[in-house]
This record gives C-alpha cells, sequence and structure tokens, in this order.
C-alpha cells in the first residue's frame, strides 16, 4: 500500500461483522463507521504517531481518537449519533495520515438497534432513542479469554438468557489455566512485555466479541482494570504511563461500539499499588478521550469510590447484603442521585466460599428487592460442571435455576412505566414500586402473607381511583388477574384503601408480588 | 468608658458564669476567654466595624473575629487548645480597636472539661484530651425560646437524663404561640427587621444556654437554619449575604464554647429559597471562620447533602428505616467515611404523623442497632404534657420509657474499646460491633433466641484464645454473667467457635445483647 494514500478505506461495521477493508461511505445510525490509513510501520507506531479525526455536522462536532492496529494500518472509529451527512478530517503528526477528508452519510438505525445507554431520570437507564433500558445483568469475567469453542458457546447462552447486560474483563484472570490465548502487550508471558506496544490481535479479537454481544443486544460494561492477575502477568500493576496510554488505546478502539459501558475496575480496592488520585485520573482520561460519553462507574472490593465525583455516571456496587432487602437497596439512592446498579450481591451457586452460595430462591429475591427500592442488580453463577467451569469466570452454561425466574422478571419490567420504577414511599416499610397514582408492583419476598389489604400511600392519588390487580407468583413465574374493581377512598393522613374494605388474598407462599394498574 | 482604652476588660468565663467585665489574664485550657473593648456605638457598628485578633503561642497562631454587642461594646473570645501562655493582638479599622496587645495565661483543665469533640477513628468521635465520645443524642429545636421557668426545667431534666448531646436551633420556629421572648434582629415582628442589626440580648440568651449546657457536659448541636419559620418572620428566607453575616456573628459569638457542634440546618432540603451552592458556601464560611474547627453537618429532609464535600465532618442523617436493622445502618459508613450520626429515626412518641410514634422498644432498638452497625443515633419524644408542651419542639420534661434504657446503653458504650465499636463482619449477616480478637458486642433486637452458639468471625482470632461472655437485657437493663470460659477453635474459613461446641442461653424475649471479652 502506499503510504500517501489518501483515506485509504472506509468501512462500515454491522452488527458482529468484521471491519473490512473497503471505502465505505455510508454506516446506520449509532453503527461503527471505520477508516484505515496506512501509515508507518517502523519505529514506535504506538508511542510516536498521533492520529485523530474531527467529526462535524452542522454546528456539532465529535473528537475522534484513532489508533495503531499494527501493519502499517491506522484506524478511525466513529459512531455516529444523528442521521445525515457527516464530514471528517484527520489529524496528525504524520503527513501521510493528516488533512485527510470526507464525507459519511447516516442512515436510520435498523431494527433492534436503539443507540448507547444513558442515564434516565436520574435513577434509571436508557437507550439514546427512548426506550427504557431495564438492566438484568450478569458476570462472566474471563470469557473472551477462552477457546474459541467456549466462547462461541458462551454466546449460545447469552442469547437463550435473561440477561442483557455482561460485566467481563479487557485483562485475564490468573487462575486460566495455562492462560490465556492472547495477551495485551507484544512480548512473551508470564512478564516479558513491550509495554509501548500493545498486540492488535488481542484487542481484535476481543472488539469481536463486544460486536458479537452487540448483535445479541447486550451491553458490554468492560472491565478495565482487576486485581486477579496477582502479579502473574503484571497487568494489575503497570506503571501509571501505560495504564493511561492502555486507557487511551481502549477508548480509541472500543468507544465507537454503541453497546460498551466503562467499568474503571472489579475490586478496584483491592488493587493495592494505585492510588486514589490514579483512579480519579483514570476516570477523567475516559471521560474526555470518549466522544460518546459512555456510562462509566468502578466496582468496590470492601471500600466504596466516592460516586458522587461528576465522572462517575451511575453506582456500581458490590455487597453482600444490600440487595436482600428493599430498604437497604434504596439508600443509595438518596446517596448518590445516580441510578444505582448492585452489580455483585453474592452469586447462584454451591462454592466454597460464601459469596457464592445463594440459592436461586436467594439470587432471583434480590432482583426483585433491587426493582422494588428502584435500583438494578446482577447475576451470576458459582456452580462447577465436570469439565471444572464456572460461569463467573469463563462462561460456558448456565447451569443455575434463576435465569428462567429473571426472564420472567425482565419481562415484568419491561411492562413497567417507562420512567423507571421508583419507590412508592421510601419513608416506612412499604415494599411498592411504580408510579404514583399508576402503577404499582409489590413485592413480599420471604414473607407469607395470606392476604394484602387493598391500601396505597397517597402521594398521586384521589377519591374514587379505580384500579385492577394481578397476583404474581415471581418463583412459579405465573400471573393471575384478580377479580373485580377496587375503587379508592381515603383512609387516614398518609393511604387510601378500596372503598369496601376488600383485600387481595395470597397463597401463603414466599416471593409473591402483586401488581396494580390505573383503570383509565 | 473611654474610646481610647486599651484593651479594657479580659473576662474569663467559667462553666455556666456570665461574662464579667473584669480584666482577667488567666483561663483554663478549652475555657472561654472573653475581652472586651469599648468603641463606636454610633452608625452601623455591626456592618462597618471589624476587629480580629491573633493569638499566638510558639509557632501556631489563630485568628479570632471579635463582635459588637451592642451600647458600644466589642467583644473577642477565644478558646485556647494549650496550656501556657498566649499572645495576643488586635486589628481594626477603627483605631481604638486597634493594636492591642495582651497576654493569656492558660491552665490545665478542670475535672470534666475534655475539650471540644472531634472525629476519631474514621467513624467515631472523641474530645480533645483523648477521652471516647458515645454520642447518645436527643433533639429539642426550640428549647432556647420559651420561658425562663420552662428553660430551667428543660436543663433539670437534661441533667437527669442520658443524653451528652442536643440538637437546638438558633432561629425561633413558627408555632411557639404569641412568638418567642426574644428575634435574633433589631425591629419588630412579624417582619419590620433592621437586618443591618442582629439583637445582642438574643445571643447573650442563646450563649448562656449552651454555657448550661456545657456545664452539664452536653454538647449543643446548633442548627443554623431550618424551615419552621415558614416566612412568618422570614429567617428561613433571608437574602444570602444577610445569611452570611449571620454565620460569621454566630461563630465569632460562639465557636469559643468547646460543646458547639455546627448543623448547618435542620431539614435543609424543605428550605426551597437556598440552591446547592449557598449551602457549600455556608459551610466554607463557616470552615474558614471558626478557628477551632468545630464539627459540621447538616440535616436532611428527603434529600441528602453530599457528605462527602470536604467540610462536611461527620454525617447528619434522618431516615426512618435506616437505624431499624444494623445492616441498613452500615451502609453509610461504607459511602462517606466519616461518622455516621442517625439524628432522626423517627420519635418515641403518640403523634398523629408517622414519624412521632414509636414505641419505646422501637426507639431503643435503634440505638443498638446503630451501634451494632458502628454509627450513633439520636432519640426525642413527641409525647404532650398537659400544657400542650413537646420535648421535640420546647423541652419541659421528657416522659417517655426510653430515656433510662438509653442511660443503660450508654453505660455499656462507656464500657466499650475506646477506638469505637466497629461491625465485627459487615459482609454477611452477622449482628456483633467490637473489636476484632477483643471485645463482641452481639444484639439480636426483635429476634427472640433461646441459644446463641459461641461462633464468632475469624478476624483477629486464634486457636486457643479464651472469653467470657455475660447476657445483656437492653430492655430489662440487666447484664448476666454467663457461667464458665469459651476456648476457641476454628470452625471453618470464616468461624472460629466454642471448642465444646457449646451455645449461650437465652429467655427466648426480644432485644437482648450478648457481650464477649477476652481474658488476658
Amino acid at each position: 500500500m502506499r503510504r500517501t494514500l489518501l483515506v485509504l478505506l472506509s468501512s462500515l461495521l454491522l452488527l458482529g461483522a468484521a471491519p473490512l477493508a473497503l471505502a465505505q461511505t455510508e454506516v446506520e445510525r449509532w453503527g461503527t463507521a471505520e477508516f484505515t490509513l496506512a501509515g508507518p510501520a517502523a519505529g514506535s507506531p504506538f508511542m510516536e504517531v498521533q492520529l485523530r479525526a474531527v467529526f462535524r455536522q452542522g454546528a456539532r462536532s465529535l473528537q475522534v481518537e484513532g489508533f495503531y492496529d499494527g501493519d502499517g494500518q491506522y484506524k478511525l472509529r466513529f459512531m455516529p449519533d444523528t442521521e445525515g451527512v457527516w464530514e471528517y478530517e484527520t489529524e496528525s503528526n504524520r503527513p501521510e495520515l493528516h488533512g485527510r477528508r470526507g464525507s459519511l452519510r447516516v442512515r436510520a438505525a435498523s431494527a433492534g438497534n436503539h443507540g448507547p445507554v444513558g442515564v434516565r431520570n436520574t435513577y434509571h437507564f436508557a437507550y439514546a432513542d427512548g426506550t427504557p433500558f431495564w438492566q438484568v445483568g450478569t458476570t462472566s469475567y474471563a470469557w473472551t479469554h477462552q477457546s474459541a469453542a467456549l466462547e462461541a458457546q458462551t454466546l449460545q447462552t447469552l442469547a437463550q438468557s435473561p440477561f442483557n447486560k455482561l460485566r467481563m474483563a479487557v485483562f485475564p484472570n490468573r487462575d486460566d489455566k495455562g492462560g490465556p490465548p492472547r495477551f495485551p502487550f507484544a512480548g512473551q508471558p508470564p512478564k516479558a512485555w513491550d509495554l509501548t506496544r500493545f498486540n492488535p490481535d488481542f484487542f481484535r479479537h476481543l472488539e469481536q466479541r463486544v460486536a458479537d454481544l452487540r448483535a445479541l443486544g447486550i451491553e458490554a460494561d468492560l472491565i478495565l482494570f482487576h486485581p486477579y492477575d496477582k502479579g502473574e502477568w503484571g497487568f494489575d500493576r503497570l506503571p501509571p504511563e501505560v495504564n493511561e496510554r492502555y486507557l487511551r488505546y481502549v477508548v480509541a478502539r472500543l468507544a465507537a461500539y454503541r453497546n460498551v459501558w466503562w467499568s474503571m475496575a472489579n475490586e478496584f480496592d483491592f488493587m493495592k499499588e494505585k492510588t486514589m488520585p490514579e483512579w480519579d485520573r483514570y476516570f477523567q482520561i475516559v471521560q474526555a478521550s470518549d466522544p460518546y460519553q459512555h456510562l462509566r462507574s468502578i466496582h468496590n472490593g470492601l471500600a466504596f469510590y466516592n460516586h458522587t465525583k461528576p465522572w462517575v455516571t451511575h453506582v456500581s456496587v458490590q455487597s453482600g447484603a444490600i440487595a436482600a432487602d428493599f430498604e437497604r437497596a434504596v439508600l443509595l439512592r438518596d446517596v448518590y442521585n445516580k441510578p444505582v446498579v448492585y452489580d455483585e450481591v453474592k452469586y447462584e451457586g454451591n462454592f466454597t466460599r460464601r459469596w457464592g452460595q445463594l440459592k436461586p430462591e436467594e439470587m432471583v429475591l434480590r432482583f426483585w428487592e433491587g426493582a422494588i427500592a428502584g435500583t438494578y442488580v446482577g447475576h451470576s453463577e458459582t456452580y462447577q460442571d465436570p469439565d471444572g467451569l464456572v460461569w463467573l469466570a469463563k462462561g460456558g452454561t448456565l447451569r443455575g435455576a434463576s435465569p428462567p425466574r429473571l426472564a420472567f422478571f425482565r419481562q415484568i419490567l419491561s411492562q413497567s412505566p417507562a420512567e423507571g420504577l421508583e419507590p412508592i414511599d421510601k419513608w416506612q416499610e412499604h415494599p411498592f414500586a411504580g408510579k404514583h397514582g399508576e402503577y404499582y408492583l409489590g413485592y413480599f419476598g420471604t414473607q407469607t402473607p395470606t392476604r394484602w389489604p387493598f391500601v396505597l400511600f397517597r402521594a398521586g392519588l384521589k377519591e374514587g381511583m379505580r384500579f385492577r390487580a394481578e397476583v404474581i407468583d415471581t418463583w412459579n413465574m405465573r400471573i393471575t388477574p384478580v377479580d373485580g374493581v377496587f375503587e379508592l377512598t381515603r383512609r387516614d393522613d398518609y393511604t387510601f384503601a378500596d372503598k369496601d374494605g376488600r383485600a387481595i388474598a395470597l397463597p401463603g407462599r414466599p416471593y409473591m408480588a402483586i401488581r396494580i394498574q390505573r383503570i383509565p
């Protein structure tokens, strides 16, 4: 290829498709346009060559960092967030990469492409097109560091699963026997790395997996650092300048994938080598270099990061107890005024450690309690399969009993008000979330009531309002309509009740819910 | 008095004593030295006259703001935190107040004077001399706006009570029938105030009451703004520049009282007139003008202030549910990494509103649950006495059943490790606080166990350690030693148990606790 070529190739990345080295001038909204340019292969391209492009449409411009992809190839990826024509121009410290111009036509998003997920209504999430995003997450840290067959199996499992978000680590885990197939840096394991050269193969593979998830409608909550290396390869204790270069490289490569979330770390506080100012700076680097402002958070071990900092878009928390009780789960909303995701609440399974021993009923309960608190919860499982695989670590298959119940749960969520489930009365034990005057979802957890007197907190209610109700068995996944209509009368300073004093019969089993909707 | 006099009078304020207009050159450590100077009475002294003094001892200096006390009298108050001689010199924009010099001899603190309370060990409090401060608070908002007889009765009640901190408002409450005896500004109620002139009588009275509390060993958690004026007198909606002047004046007058805490507000978010940047600025004004850095916090209604901000020394929270469960109460520690005080957790009483209906058992339970979580709780009560008095609003007498149990509770706290009660195992339902390997205080709340297997979380434990135990009936206020000695053996990955597998018998009643202490 001639070095002095103009923008050589621009390619359109469709869902799951690999980058094509063809000149493309069209992409769908929130798709990934990729432009490939020939440039210097000699020297130290990762360190010495700068490349970026500015994409303009009318008064708006987005600055996109390019990256070196090996073999003398430089790339720029762009995810347009509007339809119509975008003009672009490159900037580089190398003449052959500098001043390249062109235009990109952006057509409407295809079916199933709702754009990236962002914050909505303070405590909730929505896709960019306004579609609510009801987070039902799972975790499989090292699923992209496995054999092709196992990774394919994981994708197949996910396709059948209820999960719309997957927490996954960029770096491998030490407990991957024999080590992963690829490493992020040039060099040789365990530690003979050339930290000035990334390994493009590693990242191309990762991107393919992120694109695979995108094709399944699953958000990739990318964990940028984690402590599970424990010095084996040293990725948990790279020098700050390498960490910063790594972050810019990952953002340059992956920000144009609409399903990416940035999780700065798993159990950040277990990486004793990094200081709090470093974490702050890493956050700020990601914030500054991501033109699309994908969601950003950080996951704790024992100590919390200060999620009130402005670069944190939502709260990501590990806590063994917090999601077991809606009155606990609700508390962090008031503290942070951001969406709260309890990404780790112990896992379903039979592991010897106490964080991996939840019964499936307990796993499902946490999703419901979290929802009643106006928050979101994450799943994983620790059952070992005969080959020693564990979903939490490596993916493969799910063996637990919670996923079908979580599919049922997600279905209930998806029928809830688009604004998100809000606690109806956070002050006092009232296990209902919903929308005042319109929609009430109550959950009784491990309690086994035989009746629920029809009494609702006053906000948004008036005399004479009429409601219908359903009883939901969250474990057995059954929805049973309640006969008749409930009409409200004021009961006291705080509540309205059915005017005839009726109650709803319940079966005396645990894990029951009630759904109440206003009759227009 | 001649205006050109040197520092005219310096007086020593002893506990409860009124300022004396006598030249004094000695004060006890953490006592209040008061210096009175004659100055201009004409014009607008509050607005036009600046006065401060710098107190120096060796390499240290503290800048103290003076204030106008009416009748041509200017005052400076100083609370020395070390013994020995302090030199001082005044600065003023009036020559008769400028350049006055002198020295103050500081003797040792008298018995019962432990200095101001500060933060210790991240989550706890201690007096400046190192004595632990085990916060057992109560609230009586407007007790200083009552008749002299009622205020005397309140002080008598407090003297007999378990409480070592009192939340109290500077400004009166609208519901004080006929209005309070004094107002903070010159002028006439309801609203004909001269906001350029404070009413020194009002503040002298307030100071006397703060000094009265000091004499009783009670911290005065001074609420600087509150929403209970509702526009009656307008103190809840003063212009920002008046608020700022008011804060500086209050700090100048009261910072030298060692028992002062600054609570920026009660239910700050219910004052819709003030913006968050204003609250931040008010905090910063208090922080900058208080040479002693008394504790600072702010109390919420429904929305939390961001207690991670650096000028917040400890967390002050209202929540109806948080202190009813140690697993809830513990959560805010991780979020804030500061001492957490649940100042309002509903009140004991029989009020019609749901925040004032706690049974005494429920009030006491909250203190215990809070303590097990490594946090602190506040009391008040809403019972009406025959004269329509309510402790929460006006003081008077306590009628509830919780105070004796809170005295018992405080006694248990005072026998706990000086470092403060720390959750023993915050990850998983384990109702114990204490000090690993040394001291364990467990609380079973409303549960009614008949036995407790002797099993402790592993941290700090070794095979063969020996412990003795007591059973505590927190409601009936009885401590019963358990026969024998418990010797530890490792039970599993997480716990140690008595080597003979013994359990402690419990009476099957609620509100039971267990205290376990290592035998050296």
